[in-house]
């Protein structure tokens, strides 16, 4: 590995620029420029090797990828587009200049598709790899969606199908393996969902749809009512669909007597329910209570 | 440990609003609305394990207190003021509720007496522990400092002393140790070179003088000539005031012909040389060519 400076130029050349980023890597500060009747959107992930992915399965290039994936699925959520992002690197031993370089090309390869720009960072050595990526959005002023909307009478969304990602860890093949380590950002769907269905509420589905309808619901303070047929991903199993992780759909919430989409930007949307008055948190589903088995980093087993 | 959910929710009980920030932690992103002719400065610090603190030495509140004053160090030498900032926390097995209690503890006690809200992060498990810090800070628009403007004539100003730092890690006792626990960010030094003294660049002293200023040349395109009458920490060599980091003090110049503070806020400042037209980056000190010796990540001993 060359030096901290040598490699801080190799990022920094790579990195593009944005008309209100006045000020990208290489300073102390990134600076950027907000715009009359904006809010700004931020969000933060880490990804660890051995907790999020392993190095013997994961290519960097989907480690780089995955990183800022998962910071543009919240700015999605908020119905937000992409502005800038900051990445922490720590880097373990095992690493080699290749190996930085293929992150910073899945990322970048991202970042480009998506318009945001890479404005800084920080490097480190540590045991393992970790990756903290820092996501900056824009929305017009008082309207990004947030997961407290939810209204009795709402129906309950899902873009996509679930469960994919979790296939996919098992299996490790096919499209089930790509859900998994190329997820696809819904940054259209969630800006279209706040310009133009007024969404009352939306959230990613990231530890699962169980924990996390359960999430929105308890912000909302309302209960929530499943129907029980759900867009499971081809080969996944319901409980896949129902507790997995890291699908990265959106969530959401459209009032009752509106109109729904199909699909937005290709992507198809299904209603898999509504909201209900009562405990704020609970879930039915066909008559029972669905706990919330989806990801909790600390719940002992 | 509890589960997430409880941890996420004691955290967000004690992290303060601001006026700003219209949603702070509980959803996908915070919500930060600009104000009107302002720019915004960002910046990110990786604090990890046995790579920047030891868990025998450092205590919990400690480790909280500095993942922040990093981060707010980077807003001082921009001259902006603090605004908010997401911590990411990545927590090792032998941490218990006590421990994590400890950091933000420390942390929070940092953000209160600098106006920083805590407005969001993410939490995970790993082998060891790391936190990153993104602060976001502001300044009038267009007057943010950098490192890149210095001019050849320029005087080259440090603010307190320097190696208290490098001192404090090798005797572990003293006020150089608590230089080294607790380094105070200096915002409203930076705040007032801003606005008040006219500085051309400014950088806060994270690695040690002789890389930082050779960073500080390269990005003005400068070299350097030091008087070799520095401020040296009462106990530390003169080695340890050129080369130790972590003193997050601020490494800043004025122009020639202008005035000159001898201290702000009571953190006296020592003009230590100038700026020299030449090979940028180059700094000499009483005739001989200084080698940026400072903390590099990933240079090989």
């Amino acid at each position: 590995m060359k030096s901290e400076l040598a490699l801080v130029e190799r990022i920094r050349r790579s990195a593009g620029r944005s008309r209100q980023l006045s000020l990208g890597i290489g300073d102390d500060c990134a600076i950027y420029t907000p715009v009359a009747g904006e809010e700004l959107l931020f969000t933060t992930d880490l990804l660890i090797e051995d907790v999020h992915f392993q190095r013997e399965t994961h290519v960097a290039a989907d480690v780089g990828y995955k990183t800022l994936a998962r910071g543009l699925s919240d700015i999605a959520a908020m119905g937000g587009a992409p502005k800038f992002c900051l990445v922490s690197l720590a880097l373990a031993e095992w690493t080699d200049e290749r190996w930085v370089d293929g992150f910073y090309k899945g990322l970048l390869e991202l970042a480009r598709g998506t318009k945001t720009a890479l404005a800084g960072g920080d490097l480190a050595r540590a045991g393992k790899v970790m990756a903290d990526v820092v996501v900056c959005g824009s929305a017009p002023a008082g309207t990004a969606l947030r997961r407290s909307g939810a209204k009795p009478g709402d129906g309950i969304y899902v873009s996509g199908a679930l469960g994919g990602s979790a296939l996919g860890l098992e299996s490790r093949k096919g499209k089930a393996w790509k859900k998994h380590l190329r997820p696809e950002p819904r940054l259209k769907v969630g800006a279209a969902l706040r310009a133009r269905w007024g969404a009352t509420s939306c959230m990613d589905l990231s530890d699962g749809l169980s924990i996390d309808l359960h999430r929105l619901c308890v912000e909302s303070r309302v209960s929530a009512e499943l129907d029980g047929d759900l867009p499971v991903f081809p080969g996944a199993t319901v409980a896949q669909a129902l507790h997995g992780g890291e699908d990265y759909e959106l969530l959401f919430t459209l009032p009752a007597g509106g109109k729904a989409p199909g699909s937005i930007a290709g992507v198809p949307l299904t209603r898999i329910g509504r909201v209900r008055r009562g405990h704020a948190g609970r879930i039915r589903i066909e008559g029972f209570e669905l706990q919330p088995l989806g990801y909790d980093h600390f719940r002992k087993p």
